[in-house]
């Protein structure tokens, strides 16, 4: 196990009718806010409103930012970042999935340094300083409610890049699983492939020794597996479900899952060039990357996929040949990202593997990616091509 | 899945080396703080020295309090209030396991309360002030170094009482399982009990639809049976078992394992006049009174205990007689406690029956305890009689 230091100061408010909390939470760091989401279904639901509602009882003003969209744009974070300076607001409420929150950690670091944020996602320059950010959650997928991280997409690239640091942690999360259910089925696919990456980029580590976490991570994922099915198979909203799902959303990019292990990452390095090109949605991608990335590994610590055929995918025992045991684990985990409707190949989302080669390029700009291999531009490629079908 | 909130603010330092960083994380909140600790081996070691070096080069000063014992007593933290007050110390920091913190935080709230520091144990008040804490843990048993409990012991009863407060959760606690080589065996034991019953006290629940919190705590159980049989099987310092030994501590009892399920906490209360009354370690006394409380609730819902056997203890199968499954399950988990030296029965630890009924009046001094069933004095005393032998 390796040293790790671990502090998650998130606090979680989960559960039914929790965004009527949002007023009480925010006026303890602001009376005056932006209140930032995309101005769709947050809308049309009458979330917005009763959000506004909550945050009217306890003598919170705002200014409103609306028109996220999936994968972020940095020209909307600049225009928060004017709004909230202009205004001298103190906090940022994100309202929505991954998004929404992402971008509004963008603001919360933009609003409070000098010069152009997009310089912390260029990796040019650090921060631990960020006003602070709170969320009402609407799609269970990225973790951005507890995580560190916020990925943005520069309109002029594409280039989607990403921070991490601690001082954009959401300093509270209000998650009522009831507000995920006008999401679309494939919005929900994609959320759960999401969670199932984070945990699996932890999970795939060479660090020995650490069985407590790899024991937390294969529960994780068999909670979300089976609840997903549920979900998929319901006909009707199941709250119990959706509430498994949408708090394993939380945990899977909370840090806890990786403490003491050197996670791998290169699977969501990859698909962001996916997304960035392509414009499909995160999750989607990721389901096309990962059963590629599993296969070029496969080699490499053989026993750790297997384990995870096992452990997490129900394959019987890896007693003899341990490679076809691994195996079995990505082709029923193929099956299962089909079963909600994911794509698993390139030609299942329209994807032109001619656009491979730049991919390759681009993704090692800032030098190889992952840790269970560094992948080289070589090898990058070569991921991409197993998954091209 | 029940509503709930959690927020865990303790930040972690966890590995080798790590008592070296108590200076830097301590001046943070304090100059001038008490050093807490039993004086023993905790001296003889030389970690306190260690600790005291890393204070003075951040300019910290101490007032030192030692004699912490096992089960803490009250007289002592009034001796440490008195102390705080008297010097006007802003911090206490425990080094040591679960009495020495337990300790500390009784102090921490007795300096910033006026009144005695014992009605917050006896349920006649409540608090959301306390002095920070912080903690060097040397024991892996109790989770006090990230939990908002404490436990003390009133001299003139024996009365044990325990407070819970958010404000009492150390902010900092350092955790390098290499502090704890020269724990004697039992101690170790005692310890692994401990944290194991801190998550049957959460994962033994009714409330439905609760299925990542019981993969995580399955996964957690599993992964301390498998290190304390790799610890009590080696003959040299494992320190890999170790580390996953003490983090598994910590996350026992750091609350995350409850999110949304309401706990039992009847054992607990069980043991706490156990070991009030005979003075035995916390961990042996629960070690005695967990089977006997499972094996009285066992046709409660007994496909719970039958998922314990199956989950945790590789009981094979409950497909025909689930109470059978179920009571296979206590079965091994009594065998695995005599395997590493914890008594199981009352005369295992030379525990006179004859003052059972005491016990079972004490125990329900503020009402029936438990939630899995409430237990009045007659079911406690049951409880009691099943363990007797």
């Amino acid at each position: 196990m390796e040293n790790f230091e671990y502090c998650n100061k998130t606090k979680i408010i989960f559960g039914r009718g929790t965004e009527e909390k949002v007023g009480s939470e925010t006026v303890n760091y602001a009376k005056r806010i932006l209140l930032h989401h995309s101005g769709g279904s947050t809308v049309s639901s009458g979330l917005i409103g009763r959000i506004k509602e909550s945050l009217k009882k306890t003598g919170v003003e705002w200014e409103e930012l609306t028109g996220v969209q999936p994968n972020p744009r940095l020209s909307l974070v600049r225009k928060g970042i004017e709004i909230v300076r202009n205004s001298k607001l103190d906090f940022i409420l994100a309202v929505g999935g991954g998004s929404a929150i992402d971008s509004a950690k963008a603001v919360a670091v933009g609003a409070v340094n000098d010069g152009d944020v997009w310089e912390f996602y260029e990796r040019k320059r650090t921060t631990d300083k960020a006003l602070p950010v709170g969320t009402v959650l609407t799609i269970p997928a990225s973790g951005s409610e507890s995580s560190i991280s916020s990925v943005i997409t520069n309109d002029d690239g594409p280039w989607k890049r990403s921070i991490k640091f601690q001082c954009i942690r959401p300093v509270f999360s209000i998650l009522n699983p009831e507000l995920t259910y006008s999401l679309p089925p494939y919005q929900i696919a994609c959320g759960v492939v999401d969670m199932l990456t984070h945990i699996m980029e932890r999970y795939f580590t060479k660090t020995e020794n650490v069985e407590l976490t790899d024991e937390l991570c294969e529960g994780a994922m068999r909670a979300i597996i089976r609840n997903a099915r549920k979900i998929f198979n319901s006909k009707e909203n199941n709250y119990d479900a959706m509430a498994e799902i949408m708090w394993a959303g939380t945990l899977a990019h909370n840090g806890l899952f990786e403490t003491g292990r050197i996670g791998d990452w290169a699977s969501h390095a990859l698909d962001h060039e996916l997304t960035a090109i392509f414009g499909i949605a995160h999750g989607a991608g990721l389901a096309i990357i990962f059963p590629a990335w599993i296969k070029y590994n496969i080699k490499e610590n053989t026993k750790r996929f297997a384990r995870f055929a096992v452990k997490v995918w129900g394959v019987d025992g890896a007693f003899y040949d341990i490679e076809q045991a691994a195996m079995e684990g990505v082709i029923r985990m193929e099956n299962f990202f089909r079963s909600i409707g994911m794509p698993v190949r390139f030609k299942d989302a329209n994807l032109d593997p001619e656009r491979i080669g730049e991919m390759a390029k681009r993704v090692v700009f800032f030098g190889t990616i992952g840790n269970y291999q560094k992948l080289d531009e070589k090898a990058a490629e070569a991921v991409y091509r197993l998954a091209v079908g």
